[in-house]
């Protein structure tokens, strides 16, 4: 396997740094480092209001192989610069012994909606330590709340309608394993990918390809006999792939003979797959060959390039159509599933997540004291200090705003909240009038976290966070923007932080 | 580790469709799947013209990998559905034999310019054994020639400057390890991933975070104190990140005076950082100071949303700008290194390859018979049938068409080629002036293929391709088409197989 997922699937200088500390005796000195992002997601045509958190327990599953052992060792004592060794023996000794349990770790539970510019996760403890978690923290992480978030819009776009993963092929590498936890989390009801699904728990599933019905083609036996030949092998799990040769004229017909047959022997055919053409319109008429043949139950998956926007067109288009056809819309969108392949494994649009991972307080003799970093741009000014985040529901039990406070501080009701970043924009949040809670969790990193339960766990979070989110913010295209704000003692840090550093 | 990285890591429809090929004795038959991508990555503002293949060691890595061993078999004899076992013991034990060794392979060595719709991989031999591999075969070469692809284009639009790729943070997962393999055959000259680098023999490069300059500010060490450091424990290896206070104000003062004590010191430092803000400007009003100071071979290394637009856009600036300030601008752009993230690990814009794997033939009683998959949409139709592939240049030694023709077929000069998918459209090549070369080679799967030798070879046909290959083709932004034609007896024989399906 080599040693590139191990611990060394790190950055260079996170390294370099980390034996600087060493070399100064700052590797131990504890320090906090806050994951968020800045962003939510802008696929371009459209962008989300909200993310899905997800990565812990994938994080976690790195970190338990993730030793700086020997072959790490070795290849760290090989590097040279100029002839001079890159990482000296104590250092790497040093490294030998690293253990991620030195470290405390926060983190909003997997599958709960988050938002931007809120801590998601929070690294305390030695320097050394956090400064290498950095990179693949960020690796595992970002992706995962990427998908999860993308899954989540193209679940929320059916309708009720059940969502199949499909994505690996052109997924990014092995990191389509990723995507398919991802996307199970962020709702994908099942995926075809063999491997993690067994993994998570989820039976994996799938139709067939067009290539077997070209080779019973070839031989002479057709699309029928292909056709008769899958029904034969899984009577009780058949779904038929109907567009090789021409979705109505040919696919169809041989498909409701063969549905026939199963029936005669007892068995309830399960599916047809279109997979190209203009889908809606041949949904309906699907649907309406179905439903004359007595196959009320049969359900159409629709698949070929799918996202949300797309789904979102192809109901529209059902909607309208339908009735011309003599069809109940909603009958025809109610035995739609979706199979959903590369642009959900991709996230199409915007393919990565702009978290980061910042340095906000540095221990000093038994002191915490906040870090900032300035920049010209207000919206990357880091919110300093240790933090909590709590959120908040309004009357009608929808979230209303999350909360970020310094560690120490008390909330007193009526309390003003300010904008994170806007100054002067602010608001304020009578005695709660529902509830509110704390969104970090003191977690650890490794197992037993990533088991199918856990994930089980994150697609409930999930749902019940979407229950309680506003419509709006859950909008397609042009969301309303969620409420980020922080208390005026962490404003006025911040300011004076600022006002001495420039 | 689990079992979703070996040979699970495909599509549930791959295995039951081989079940069923295995049930009706279909399995050992022959067949032949080509492996090609219809479209050149369009990243919207921008589009390649060119692809850059690679992938095919990194494909053996997973082989030597993926076996149906114990743990994979015993997954798929847990699988139900309604009840019954979705797969029988006879079919399982048949995959706990199955070897990749069982096909035959031919493909573009691994660096080389590649082109739409001409096959680049190709696998011949038992069905299933074939239709299993789909999967794990697109998910690895796909992206690899994605994102070497995309490398290929930053590097290039440096117009010699050297790449490094640092963009683990924000790539897909652990799908950033294949990312930084397919990026140093794309041309970029190291990455900071450590691990990958390390066992592709490429020394991992970085320069230090924001963070460390924090650390030592919240200590009351200033920036100054962290270059210091960092001067100290890398003194040949110096580059130093500028902006963390004010770029021009404090970071590049500070970093000259560090330069200034490493010089006494005999020692070369070899950089500065400039990550934020508006680097053509920065750089030209850095590189001002530096030869001021005396440090004229000192590097600057830009960094932050770097892709091929952006630096082709960076570089015409300082041509502008650099005048107005008494620069050279050739001597500014001289100096540049670039570190290239989240946009080229990602293929930002086009963050998949349309790649396919179409059944093209089937071997029945020792003859082998086309076969294809008939579309409404023209380029979507598969050229039917075994195929050589043959590239040839023009007196210029120019690539001037890549040709598909039949296996079996004698090319005669002067030979009229047709366009490989617009009928009509013709051209007569005459005897070749210069040469031409068959593309697909010979290929086994799996070890030794993927050593660091191979990639450094993979580098040097990048290279010698692209200075065969028309300016014209390699433009950044609406890039002149590459020809790409089939025989005449290939076209025959694709337009009587369309006849006979539809």
């Amino acid at each position: 396997m080599g040693i590139s997922r191990g611990a060394l699937l790190t950055d260079q200088y996170q390294l370099t740094m980390a034996q600087l500390y060493f070399r100064h005796g700052l590797h131990d000195r504890d320090v906090r480092f806050e994951h968020f992002f800045r962003r939510y997601p802008d696929y371009g045509e459209h962008e989300a209001g909200y993310a899905i958190n997800a990565g812990w327990g994938w994080l976690g599953r790195w970190a338990d192989r993730a030793r700086f052992g020997e072959e790490e060792q070795a290849a760290l004592r090989s590097h040279r610069v100029e002839g001079h060794r890159l990482f000296s023996d104590d250092f790497v000794d040093w490294l030998g012994g690293l253990s991620w349990d030195a470290l405390r770790y926060e983190s909003v539970p997997e599958g709960r909606v988050v938002h931007a510019n809120v801590p998601i996760t929070v690294v305390e403890g030695p320097l050394a330590a956090a400064q290498i978690l950095e990179t693949p923290l960020l690796n595992h992480l970002n992706f995962h709340t990427l998908i999860a978030t993308k899954a989540s819009r193209v679940v929320e776009a059916t309708r009720g309608g059940a969502v199949l993963e499909f994505g690996l092929r052109r997924a990014p590498d092995e990191g389509g394993i990723a995507a398919t936890r991802a996307a199970l989390i962020g709702g994908a009801s099942a995926s075809s990918n063999v491997g993690i699904s067994h993994e998570m728990g989820v039976l994996p599933q799938g139709t067939h390809a067009h290539s077997m019905v070209q080779v019973f083609m070839t031989l002479g036996e057709g699309e029928l006999g292909a056709f008769r030949a899958y029904a034969d092998m899984y009577p009780d799990d058949c779904i038929l792939l109907v567009d090789t040769i021409d979705t109505l004229e040919s696919g169809m017909p041989n498909a409701i003979t063969v549905f026939e047959e199963l029936k005669r022997k007892g068995h309830r055919p399960i599916g047809v797959r279109l997979d190209s053409g203009d889908l809606a319109h041949l949904a309906v008429q699907a649907s309406q060959m179905l439903d004359r043949a007595g196959f009320e139950e049969v359900h159409i998956v629709l698949s070929s390039s799918l996202d949300e926007l797309t789904i979102f067109q192809i109901l529209t288009q059902i909607a309208d159509e339908a009735p011309r056809y003599g069809a109940d819309p909603d009958r025809v969108i109610g035995r739609l599933l979706y199979g959903v392949g590369t642009r959900m494994a991709t996230s199409d649009g915007k393919p990565y997540l702009d978290g980061v991972y910042k340095l906000v307080a540095v221990s000093d003799e038994g002191e915490w004291r906040p870090a900032i970093k300035v920049s010209d741009t207000p919206t990357k000014i880091v919110n300093p200090g240790r933090k909590r985040v709590r959120r908040f529901y309004d009357r009608r039990g929808l979230a209303t705003v999350d909360l970020m406070s310094l560690h120490d501080e008390t909330l007193e009701f009526p309390l003003e909240v300010l904008h994170h970043h806007e100054f002067g924009v602010t608001r304020v949040l009578a005695e709660p009038d529902s509830a509110s809670e704390e969104l970090l969790e003191v977690m650890s990193l490794g197992a037993p976290v990533d088991d199918p339960a856990a994930v089980g766990e994150a697609r409930k979070r999930r749902i019940a966070d979407l229950e309680r989110l506003d419509p709006g913010v859950k909008r397609l295209v042009n969301p309303h923007v969620y409420h980020v704000s922080v208390t005026r003692r962490l404003a006025d840090l911040k300011a004076k932080l600022i006002a001495e550093t420039t």
